[in-house]
C-alpha cells in the first residue's frame, strides 16, 4: 500500500498585460513617453534604469549615447541611470555565450536593482532577446522595457512574450517566456537600417498576413515597390499592422506560452531556422523566413490548399520587396533535419502551419518529403 | 508631435496546475505512481526522462541508483532514461556557479529532449532549485518533476512555484517562477536524513502555522517531543499539513508570482536569509528560519501584536523540537542589512509579515531597529 494521503492539487492563473507604444525619436528631450512608461515618481527615490544598447544602433545613430544621458539628466528627480549604458555587439552573436548575460547580472547586483527597477534595451531582436533573458532571471524577473530598432523586432520578435539564447549550437535552445513591462517602437530608428535589415522585417509581415489577413496581404503586395525603395510611411503602416496581428494572436490563441504543440506564428519557420544555421547566419532571419514562406506556400499549392493565383501572388509579393524566395542551401539534404528540430522544440506531434487558403491557416502533422523536394525544384 | 499611432495593449492570462503526490518508496518496482505521473504511453515512443540525483541522497540510500535503473527498465515501453542519472553534490553549493546547470543543458541537448520530455530531480531543496532552474530554461521550459527528499523541501521549497540560484554572492539573486509538472513527496526518504535536516523542516511548519493556522500551531507544540525523537508518523502529518497550507497560500494569495511587494510566506525570513549568509551556510535554512521566527515573534510581542503567552508558546515550541532560537550572529550590526536586502528582492516598499495575533498576520512597512535590538537582547 503506497498511498495514504490524498493528492493535493494546485491550480491558479496569472494575468499579464503590457502596452506597445509607437513614437519617433524616443530620446528627444521633449518626448515624455519613455519617462512616463518608466513611471518614476517625484518624491520617491528616482527609479533606477539599467540601459543596454546594441552597438550597431549606437554606431548608426551619432549622438545617441549623449542623448540618453541628457534624457535622464533632465529628469533626475524621477529616473536615473543605474550604471553607464552597457553597449553590446548586435546580431546573432549577442545570443551566443553567457558573457553579456552575466555582465548584466553583475551590474544589476552592483547597482542594487530590485524587482521594480527597470532594464531597458535598445536594439535588434538578438540584443533584446539577450537582455530580456537576463532581466527575466534577475530577482526572478525585473521590469524589462524593449526599444526595438529593426523592422523585424518592431513588428515581431520585440513585441511578443519570448526570449531565446543559443546554447550547445542550437538556436534558441534556452530562454524564458517573459512578457515585457512595456515596448516602445521608435520609427525613427528604422531609417538607420542597412537595406537588408530594412526589408527583412517585411518577411514577418507576409508570414502573418498569409495565414491570418488577406486584405493586409493585398496591401503588402501593393506597397512592395515602396517598401523596397524605403518609403518610411509604407514601412510604418506595415510594422503597425503586423505588430497588431502578432499581439492579437498571443492574446487570443489560448496558449501564449506554447504548452501545446501548435505554433502558428512560426509559419515558414521550420525551414527558416534551419537555413539560418546552415548559412552560418549569413542569411538574415527575415531572408530565411521569406524563403521558408516561399517553400511552404509552394508545398501548400501542391497539396491543393491554395490555388495557383494565390501562390503566384505570394512569390511575386516577396520578390517585389527584394526578398529572396530561393537559396541553393535548400538543395542540401540536411535541410529536412529542420522538421525534426522544429517538432522537438515544442515536443509532441509535428505541427506545421500552412495557408489554406490565403488569409486562413491549417495545421498539418506530417510533411511529405517528396513534395518538399518538388517544391524546391519549382522554386529553383 | 511624437505619437501618431494608437498604443496597442496586450492582456492575457495563463493557467497553471500541478499535483503534489505523497507516497513511500517511489522507485519500488510495484509502485506505479511515478510512471503514471510521467505519463508515457504504450504505442508511442517511450517518454524520455533525464534524472538528476542529489549525491547526499544516493549516498544515504544504498541501492537507489540500481532501483531507478530497474524501475525504468521494467517499463521500457513507456518511459526511458534519456541519459545516465546525473549525480550532483547537494546543499547550498548546488546553487553556486553554472556548472551543473550547463551540464543539464548539454545532456538535454545530446538526448534531444523536447518540451514534452521530463527532467526529474531527487534531492533536497538546493538540488531541486538548481535542476528546476535548468529545466525552466531548456526549450523555455521542459516538464519538471520534483522528488523532494528533505522535510523542508517536501513541505515548503519543493512544492512551490519558485527556484533560485546564488549569483554574485547573493542568495537566490537569480531564478525563475516555474510551476513544476508534478511533485512526488516520498516519505521514506525522510528516514535517511541527518538529525539537523530532519528537524529543520519543522521550522517552515511553525512559520506557516504561526501566521495562518493556530490549531496547527497547537498540534506542532503537542508533537514537538515526538518530532525531536524522529517519530515518522508525526513528521508525515506535519509535512502534509504544511505543504497543504503552502499550496493554499499560492493559489489564494492573488499574486503567485510576487508582482507586488508582499511575501507572507517569508515570515521570519529577512533575518534568516541574512544569518545563513553570515554563518557561511553553517546554519541550515531551517535553523536560520527558527531564529528568524523567534526574533520577529519577539518584535511582534514588543509591538503588542501578540500576547506574552503566545510568544512563550512559540519559543518553547521551537525549542522543544530542538530548533535554535538564538545565535551570537544576531549581535552583529550587519544583521540589519538583511532588511534592505529583503526589500530589494521584491522592490517597492519594505513588507514584513508578523503574527497578529498568532494564527493571523499583518504586514508592516517599517521595522524599528531599536526594538529589533531589544528583541535580540531578550532572546539572548
Amino acid at each position: 500500500m503506497h498511498y495514504e494521503l490524498k493528492t493535493l492539487r494546485e491550480r491558479f492563473t496569472v494575468s499579464y498585460a503590457y502596452p506597445v507604444h509607437f513614437t519617433r525619436r524616443v530620446f528627444a528631450q521633449d518626448n515624455a513617453l519613455l519617462a512616463s512608461v518608466l513611471g518614476g515618481r517625484a518624491g520617491a527615490s528616482p527609479l533606477r534604469v539599467l540601459m543596454v544598447v546594441d552597438a550597431g544602433v549606437s554606431g548608426a545613430t551619432p549622438g545617441l549615447m549623449r542623448q540618453i544621458d541628457a534624457y535622464f539628466n533632465a529628469r533626475a528627480q524621477r529616473i536615473t541611470l543605474a550604471d553607464k549604458p552597457l553597449i553590446v555587439p548586435g546580431g546573432e552573436n549577442a545570443k551566443n555565450g553567457w558573457g553579456n548575460v552575466r555582465e548584466i547580472m553583475t551590474r544589476a547586483g552592483r547597482a542594487r536593482l530590485d524587482r521594480h527597477s527597470v532594464i531597458a534595451a535598445v536594439g535588434g531582436g538578438s540584443v533584446l532577446d539577450m537582455a530580456g533573458f537576463a532581466a527575466s532571471l534577475i530577482h526572478r524577473g525585473v521590469r524589462f522595457v524593449r526599444l526595438p530598432t529593426t523592422a523585424l523586432a518592431q513588428n515581431d520578435a520585440g513585441v511578443g512574450v519570448k526570449n531565446g539564447m543559443n546554447e550547445g549550437g542550437a538556436k534558441n535552445f534556452i530562454g524564458t517566456f517573459a512578457p515585457p513591462f512595456a515596448v516602445i517602437n521608435d520609427f525613427a530608428f528604422l531609417k538607420t537600417l542597412p537595406q537588408g535589415d530594412w526589408i527583412s522585417g517585411v518577411a514577418e509581415a507576409f508570414k502573418v498576413a498569409i495565414i491570418a489577413d488577406k486584405p493586409f496581404f493585398n496591401t503588402l503586395c501593393a506597397l512592395a515597390p515602396k517598401l523596397k525603395k524605403r518609403n518610411q510611411a509604407a514601412m510604418e503602416q506595415v510594422v503597425y499592422r503586423t505588430a497588431q496581428l502578432h499581439l492579437r494572436h498571443i492574446a487570443t490563441s489560448g496558449d501564449p506560452f506554447e504548452s501545446g504543440s501548435a505554433r502558428p506564428l512560426d509559419f515558414g519557420h521550420w525551414a527558416a531556422h534551419r537555413l539560418e544555421v546552415m548559412s552560418g547566419f549569413t542569411l538574415t532571419h527575415g531572408q530565411a523566413v521569406a524563403i521558408g514562406i516561399a517553400l511552404d506556400s509552394t508545398y501548400a499549392l501542391f497539396k491543393r490548399m491554395i490555388p495557383e493565383d494565390e501562390h503566384a501572388a505570394i512569390l511575386s509579393g516577396l520578390a517585389d520587396c527584394g526578398l529572396p524566395i530561393y537559396s541553393p542551401l535548400l538543395e542540401r539534404p540536411e535541410l529536412l533535419d529542420g522538421l525534426e528540430q522544429f517538432r522537438e522544440h515544442l515536443g509532441g506531434r509535428l505541427c506545421v502551419t500552412l495557408p489554406a487558403p490565403l488569409g486562413a491557416k491549417r495545421e498539418v502533422h506530417t510533411m511529405d518529403t517528396r513534395l518538399i523536394r518538388q517544391a524546391i525544384a519549382r522554386l529553383r
